[in-house]
């Protein structure tokens, strides 16, 4: 497959400068040897020497560039150029429609046109897939599901029971969605462990992307929600009673723990823990491996970091302060030992 | 289903206040819409006036609530009693036995009665199920596993070789138990890493759960082992010999590392890590994403948080401290030049 | 099986001091009850006395141990004698060959001599699997994938098309290579993230082992690449496009995000978290729970702790600080005190 520079500017509507007639066969990482007939993005104005010394023959760049040795495809916005662009070259492929015969339904179960169905996979009796959804390999879905048009579910994923998945959501290999809440309490008569049901369920909406190995625990009563466009990477866990807002971005082992909300456009950096009955108010950015404690409220548009988490200036601050910390306890045995020498009176200190 | 509150309070051995004859036909969450002829509870007497502006039919209350223009049930332990009554409402259900035509049992297997075998699921040789055993779609038991009566193993989950399951155990979806401890050693002759064989095993205990794509990994020689009533959350990592002691609670994406030893009745919060050769006394309380050195021991009963582990109480203060760091700095520089101004002589400080 | 001390010492190039006719057939733990007839090892001098009041008939020692009641096996390196001693003990057991007929496999698929397909195994098309290669229960390989000499695929592992994995490589029980890396974009036009195509892919080179449950994503374009003899720990996740050097060894749930580059025999504790787009040197030491910040560059050799990052000595001096930071700022209160009583003028403080 093969395309112009004029095609692919037209498609990102930017302005091209250099020769439109250019055919474009590939899209490369500026941090690749890009060969020619490649086209490469960069973010920053600073990064064009690395692209022009790169074979590439067409760099997407931020408006400020304006010109280069290289044709150029100006945009607003590179990164979603970028993102554009490799769709154009490398479209949603889909399995298939059919049911394999090695795959298991249960009774009740309707099928939408156009699903895919793929080998060992299982669905629990009365679950709905609606139209042209693909179920990997070995996917296991428990009775009572439902699950939205041209969402994908990859190899391996299990979906517990009662759980609805909406349309064009894309649940990557080995998550488990709608297992048990981590509910127990300690019975003071026998000092046991006591199990509490967990009898809610899971909804994720439409355009949900989980990553591989995720878990997302069913409500203890009620649910637990990731709302339209929520994205998570690998390995994140969400509690019970979680609510996750529209397009907020979860990365990697991040956990939210039980009844916290978090609001529409939030960043969650990697391994971040969020305690329980924490809410996230709309557009906080949180950095990575910060912690934030149980029961408390970030503002909206608030960026924190640390454990616990305050507002990154101040963590910056605290950090910088800790690097001097060992200076600064030498500094004031000198000062007490001047005082001392000029014969000032020291009240009488707890510190040894 | 429905049931009147008298047979509910009577249930969890409560006071009942109110009208006994209702009739409670669900249990729902405080943060929920709880509609009428729904139960919620509370933990807290200043939760009740939410739970009075809710529609909902009957409060489970601590005994420190004497009157309400609700139905009350006053407990001495609302949670439990919550949990008594989920039970109730919701019984545990039990897949209709027998063994999937599409699943595979290898040589001498022995199946106990009543036991369920899921489709895709595969038994090695000589593998023994006790009455009763639930073997979900996609389970993997690999040969010489023991699982006792009674216990539940969710979609997909693997059981390496050799590894042995009590009674009333609940494993979740995705989770892995007896893979590989992690031992290398580097070979100082070809700079390469070497694998120590792990040829120990695990051994689960009665009324062990574990959450979602939990990892436990068997011992180097002896055994891993959990004994009976420990709770495991989603993602918690478990390596070679270690051993956690009874009711000990555990919660999301923790990890513990080779040969330590966690006692009885602990609680370990989210992402804590737990080095290797340590000892965690009985009824220990470790705080979210606190760090437990290598070779440390934590005597019975502290609470500790931070990295590293510190008695709760100076964590906080070291918190308190450290926000107050940057000023601090700033008033010893005033103090500097206070003396200097006054003509007292300072000795030589390494601070510039 | 039972072996002489005579042929174990041989074997490892060991000295014996004892009686070389002792017939050893098991090899156990010192913290074990290890039973008369086994062998144990100690990697200290210190642990002498422990070994001695054991009833193992013979020990592996370093060669600062020069005499003792029991059967020594003297040796420069004992671990690496305990890992040979281990494996003479318990050789690598290969399932019979075949493939199970309950397994799935796609057009073209290309099968190399003494291959293992467990059942519900499913090989995409165009796999290639080379002579002995393992394929586990529940084992899924999309597509265009192709897998070495030798390799062993533990059960319910996911294989993501197009991903080429090495000679003698081991993956655990539930671990997904291939899966998208985690990019998105948000449109500034319609608020919403919108994916970035995930078109790379990633190469597992030889002797390279993963643990149970963990995730490496497949780069967005071009490669993610695990040089030879990584060894990867359980839940740990390797982003799109990160590179990791010969032998570098990373404890379990560590995360490395996008587009990082580890290089050789680096050591990553539990739970560290180096963001994108950094650059850890050849040997550099990690230590748990540490955080390297995003674009930093670790140099060679380096020993490293904490969030941010610092080499381990300032990393301890800090927290050494630290734990007299409260005590610190009193102390600093007293001298301003004593400053004032003294007469002494202070210039105005921001400290209240």
């Amino acid at each position: 497959m093969s395309k112009t520079v004029r095609e692919l500017a037209k498609l990102v509507e930017g302005e091209l400068c250099g020769d439109a007639s250019l055919a474009i066969d590939r899209v490369s990482a500026l941090e690749e040897h890009a060969p020619p007939g490649s086209l490469i993005w960069i973010s920053e104005v600073s990064m064009l020497k690395e692209a022009e010394r790169s074979a590439a023959s067409c760099v997407v760049v931020p408006c400020e560039v304006t010109a280069s040795r290289k044709t150029l495809i100006r945009v607003a916005h590179p990164k979603l150029a970028f993102a554009k662009i490799l769709w154009a070259f490398h479209p949603l492929e889909r399995p298939p429609s059919g049911i394999h015969p090695l795959s298991v339904l249960g009774k009740g179960v309707q099928l939408g046109r156009d699903v895919s169905i793929g080998p060992h996979a299982v669905l629990g009796d009365r679950v709905r897939l609606h139209a042209r959804v693909t179920v990997g390999a070995g996917v296991i879905i428990e009775a009572d599901c439902e699950v939205g048009e041209d969402t994908i579910l990859y190899p391996n994923v299990t979906l517990y029971h009662h759980t609805r998945v909406g349309r064009r959501v894309i649940i990557h290999a080995g998550s488990i969605v709608g297992s048990d809440g981590f509910g127990f309490v300690l019975d003071p008569a026998t000092q046991r462990q006591v199990k509490i049901p967990q009898v809610g369920d899971v909804v994720l909406e439409d355009e949900v992307e989980l990553g591989s190995n995720v878990t997302v625990d069913r409500g203890t009563v009620g649910s637990t929600i990731l709302r339209r466009g929520v994205k998570v990477d690998n390995l994140v866990q969400i509690a019970h009673n979680v609510i996750i807002g529209e397009d907020t971005v979860i990365s990697a082992q991040t956990g939210i723990a039980g009844s916290s909300t978090i609001e529409h456009h939030c960043i969650l950096a990697g391994q971040v823990g969020v305690a329980d009955h924490v809410t996230i108010e709309a557009g906080v950015v949180v950095g990575a491996q910060a912690g934030v404690l149980s029961g408390k409220r970030i503002k909206a548009g608030e960026v924190v970091w640390g454990t616990p988490a305050r507002p990154l200036v101040e963590s910056k601050r605290q950090i910088a302060g800790l690097s001097r910390l060992p200076d600064l306890l030498e500094e004031v045995t000198v000062l007490r030992k001047a005082l001392q020498q000029a014969g000032i009176a020291l009240p009488l200190s707890q510190r040894k």
